[in-house]
């Protein structure tokens, strides 16, 4: 087993695949094909420059429906003091004074140089008389002069023939197209799609849609990846699951390398007992590059494969095929793409590579990086007040969730171990800024209403993200402005009410906006048929029962503090209350799973993951806001929301819920 | 003739569109589909929320390559007093502390609850001696104990089991497809594709590609409109042209309407002699709106089709299908297809709407509006300094590069007939902002290189975006910080000098940077075979020659007036001398088209256009900037242009250019 991956740079890395591509001649537009200009040419990138063919318009033209003249025999026409011009058909060249009626885009009469818009003129008949507008006056009359070339649009107004319509590497949008068509061009030069081959390996993989079974993964990188490419402007094939067999795979590979531009080899490329990846390409070419000081992404391999090697190949000798060894872990995987492929396509099209918009955001959380790595940290983005906010998104490599609800990347500098809550960080936008204009920050307590009140609420323009840091960071974030509003359920042991001590602890000095969501129950998980038998907090003490807790803050652990405290039952004496998890979803899992035979959640988490629940208490929900956020229009949506039959029944339909509360304003300061 | 249409307010026009489709249950989402979960579905809009079907991982899950052991069996392990574990096969049950090997991904064994890294270990035969990573030792011996479910994804960690994954509607992306494949489904239910017809009406009209004759109009407002459709999501269908037969016409339209859910009927909005679409609607359905106050686009037309009218048709009566009258100018088409059909099909497909960002920037020339109407004004966008800038646009609605050039709208509201120079105002951008940054503003005297440098720094990741003012203008916006660099080629007739004594006037105070840019022909434009035997200036003066000048501040005039001066001609003397253009190429069309005899232009512009040039004068052409922005990263590859051969080369095959001055520092001040 070869452990030991290189921590090359990242720009080293580029370097080397961006020289070694030039080496083959390959750092440059694939290729050229001509296509006919219609609907299908939207997005394809030009690889010639498009000079206008004719002008636009190609005649003086008529920009008005009305009558074309001689602007001088309009001169000292007044109110009081009309001027009348003789109607002809334009059949004839008049002598005198004439003028002649143009629809808008006709051509101007040779004799004319100016249009009079119908709305400016009586018509008028033989005898003088006014008409009103009818088919067929004889005369127009005026009551003001016009300038010379009045609502003509002269030859070449739009284009000038021979100038440019638009530079060799334009993404073509719809107004591109037309500009080109009015240039007069029927087809136009493209750059080729590259062609890009999208290899899964590993023998635990199982194909989208096939029954799990432990230890089996579904095998979606490659509709991830196929799907960036296809956004990216190429075209993926996408290969069937290879099992971890190096004969095989390397049979594969070389069988891609030679019909399309670019291979992705997905998984493998670390140093495990079944990562052939590397053996491969170097068997078939070169490995340039093995582990670049990314995260996540680290142990991404870049090479060079030679075609004609290892078979009955007639191609030319030469490492001519780039490859690219895609680490397993999806958000690995799509972060790779972005970063060494998307360039690579970008030169292919001959189009500028994308970039992201930037913009500073204040950190909502402390994040800490590895050491002489790049770190690229997924982040969510709103808006609270004035300040624009980052809130760092989980972590892990295989949370593809986290990149769903990226608005952006924090990236971190291999220089730099960590940056702290507050600090101003630079963040690289996915979303626009009008959709983080429409995002309502919700952080605190997790319920799994909020992913219902999400669903909803996207039908009426806002955006919810919710961040589950439990009550007490709910409402630590509200009061440090980082959020709009916070899910609490937490219990006053002196009171017996919820919320309001804690919020005049942590939201200290401002008015706040307190309102209910829910009652809901609060219960022991335990798995199906009960089989540790346990009915109240009082087997939690027992030897046999391991326990799964929520983390200190959350308003669940609260409510069993208090309890404990109530029955005089001491925290140590339970086995599991130092294992914490951070949603009821995830106490439901670690239950489920075994991990533990009982914890405190809610009911709908035990029906999520089909697990038996044990009601014991009933608490509140409240939503918290400071009052200014709360009246703004940014939250209107969410209050109508609670109001609203169709969601009420919804969330009543979730065991364990009681929404005659719903809506009920419990404090509202100021 | 029919000439008068209300000014509908826009609001108003976009509620009774509103109120007719709510009243025809046709404001929602039309209809859905379920497709497979593949590349296609990439844009594509969820129209039904997504839960997760299973939980992701599924097991808790190996997250690095290493051994899966018990975390309580390594307490105690210190660099000093290592602690040894024995490695098992996993088949059997082991009863005492025990290790085994798993790969990332593998399922923990239910007897472990944590994983160490293979890099964190040493491994051991059974004699305890070091065997360094070999592939068969007997067991690992660890330096440090580890917490429990290190190295570990647990059950859930991504996606649990029920969670809503996303909401519906959601528009897919790359990672959206992956999250979707992880919680897992297989296929999707999106909103089906609503279907555009598009039917371009108009006896002049030709398709694109086809020979023009005057009065004939390259039909593509279709193209572009059908791109549009696309880019929004929905699926368009382009009809043949159709002439001006209002019975065809209706013919025509009720066919398309019953097969599709939104017909688009272009050109014969306004009240011309031959615009038949309001009568056409009225006799199949209903005109709920003709004519809106905005600008371009003021005829457009809404309406009601029920396609049981007027044939043998068996539809069910009632005004089911939805039709717009769309203007005919371009960017009138392209407008009201933004304006009212992609709320539509955002509706349709039950997406947010697009909102455009916006963003405050400087105007640089004030605009004058309509009073009444709200104006949509096409702008260009760059930031000079720390000043974001909109410079507006060429207005007239045939002049689809105005919308082409576009990063913006600026949307002046009803109320306001006007804005002036440095204004602040909101612009609805549609250029992102890694776009904007990356463009250099050159705003000052026109040449045709221009064109040439755009298309040679496309590749250098910079737009150049040329305004068209003249040298004095340029320098005069350069002044102002409203631009990054200026074309001038001024003409001090004291000095003989070219530039610094206007600079040191408009630009007064700055340290400037002057770079030659080339030596050009100036000289008189004339028709082919010179049909009125033009040679020289003193031929301005003759009665049947007609001239057309430039703009006043152009460059090309002061050289003209120096020239006249001399010459001791009086500019009263000629006919024309007060009619101008603001480019050369804009003095060629005028004598190609026959509107002027001769002007004074650049040889390209008369070759362009296949015109004679009769050369006069040589005459040095700079580029200007403000010291500190000349040394911007923004402008340096516009410095490293002038020194490129290939550049140099295809400047010097235009006729009248003199490249051997390219690149000359004349002046840098500080």
């Amino acid at each position: 087993m070869s452990v030991y991956l290189l921590d090359i740079p990242l720009a080293e890395a580029q370097t080397r695949l961006l020289e070694a591509l030039s080496k083959a001649n390959l750092w440059r537009i694939l290729g050229t094909e001509t296509i006919p200009l219609d609907e299908s040419a939207l997005y394809r990138v030009l690889a010639e420059p498009v000079w206008a063919k004719n002008s636009s318009p190609h005649y003086h033209a008529a920009a008005m429906d009305g009558f074309a003249l001689q602007a001088e025999a309009t001169a000292g026409a007044q109110p009081s003091t009309p001027i009348q011009i003789l109607l002809i058909d334009g059949l004839v060249e008049h002598p005198g004074p004439a003028a002649q009626y143009v629809d808008t885009g006709d051509p101007l009469p040779a004799w004319a140089n100016a249009v009079v818009p119908i709305e400016n003129v009586e018509t008028v008949d033989k005898d003088g008389v006014n008409m009103g507008n009818t088919r067929a006056p004889t005369a127009i009359r005026l009551r003001a002069a016009i300038a010379p070339w009045s609502h003509v649009r002269p030859l070449g107004e739009d284009i000038v023939a021979t100038q440019l319509v638009l530079p060799s590497g334009q993404v073509l949008r719809p107004v591109d197209l037309g500009a080109i068509a009015a240039a007069g061009h029927s087809q136009i030069q493209v750059s080729r799609k590259p062609r890009v081959a999208i290899i899964p390996t590993g023998s635990e993989l199982v194909p989208i849609g096939e029954p799990l079974i432990a230890g089996s993964i579904l095998e979606y990188n490659s509709l991830l990846m196929a799907a960036q490419i296809r956004a990216m402007g190429g075209e993926a094939k996408r290969y069937p699951i290879t099992a971890d067999d190096l004969d095989l795979i390397g049979r594969i590979v070389r069988e891609a390398a030679s019909q399309h531009d670019l291979v992705l080899l997905n998984a493998g490329s670390s140093a495990g007992s079944e990562d052939f990846s590397a053996r491969v390409i170097e068997h078939l070419g070169q490995v340039l590059v093995h582990g670049v000081a990314v995260r996540p992404g680290h142990p991404v391999i870049l090479g060079m494969l030679d075609t004609s090697l290892g078979g009955s190949s007639t191609r030319t000798p030469g490492l001519r095929t780039p490859i690219v060894g895609v680490p397993g872990y999806p958000v690995s995987a799509a972060l790779t793409v972005e970063i060494f492929v998307e360039p690579l396509l970008a030169k292919w099209l001959g189009r500028p590579s994308f970039k992201p918009d930037s913009e500073v955001a204040e950190l909502t959380h402390k994040v800490t990086s590895p050491a002489g790595d790049e770190d690229y940290i997924r982040v969510a983005v709103g808006k609270v007040g004035r300040k624009l906010l980052a809130a760092p998104l989980a972590r892990g490599a295989g949370v593809i969730t986290s990149l769903v609800r990226a608005d952006g990347l924090l990236v971190v500098p291999p220089g730099i171990q960590g940056m702290e809550t507050g600090e101003r960080v630079q963040v690289r936008l996915y979303s626009s800024r009008a959709d983080i204009d429409r995002t309502i920050f919700c952080v605190g307590s997790h319920d799994m209403i909020l992913d219902l009140m999400a669903q909803y609420l996207m039908a009426n323009d806002r955006r919810l993200v919710s961040a589950n840091v439990g009550s007490q960071g709910g409402l630590i974030a509200l009061g440090r402005g980082h959020s709009h509003v916070a899910g609490s359920h937490l219990l006053d042991p002196a009171s017996g009410d919820y919320n309001i001590s804690y919020i005049r602890r942590y939201v200290p000095g401002a008015a706040v906006s307190v309102v209910a969501l829910v009652r809901r129950e609060q219960g022991l998980v335990v798995r199906r048929g009960n089989p540790k038998r346990i009915k109240s907090l009082h087997d939690l003490v027992r030897t046999e029962v391991a326990f799964m807790n929520r983390q200190r803050g959350a308003g669940t652990r609260v409510l069993l503090d208090y309890h404990l405290g109530k029955l005089e039952i001491a925290a140590e004496s339970i086995r599991g209350y130092s294992q914490e998890e951070y949603t009821h979803l995830g106490v439901a899992a670690a239950v489920a799973s075994g991990r533990a035979d009982c914890g405190l959640a809610i009911a709908a988490a035990a029906q999520a993951l089909d697990l038996e629940f044990i009601p014991l208490f009933k608490e509140r929900y409240d939503l918290v806001a400071v009052r200014e956020v709360a009246e703004s229009d940014l939250l209107a949506p969410l209050w109508r929301l609670l109001a609203q039959r169709e969601f009420r029944e919804a969330v009543s339909r979730l065991p364990g819920y009681d929404v005659s509360v719903m809506g009920q304003l419990i404090l509202e300061d100021g």
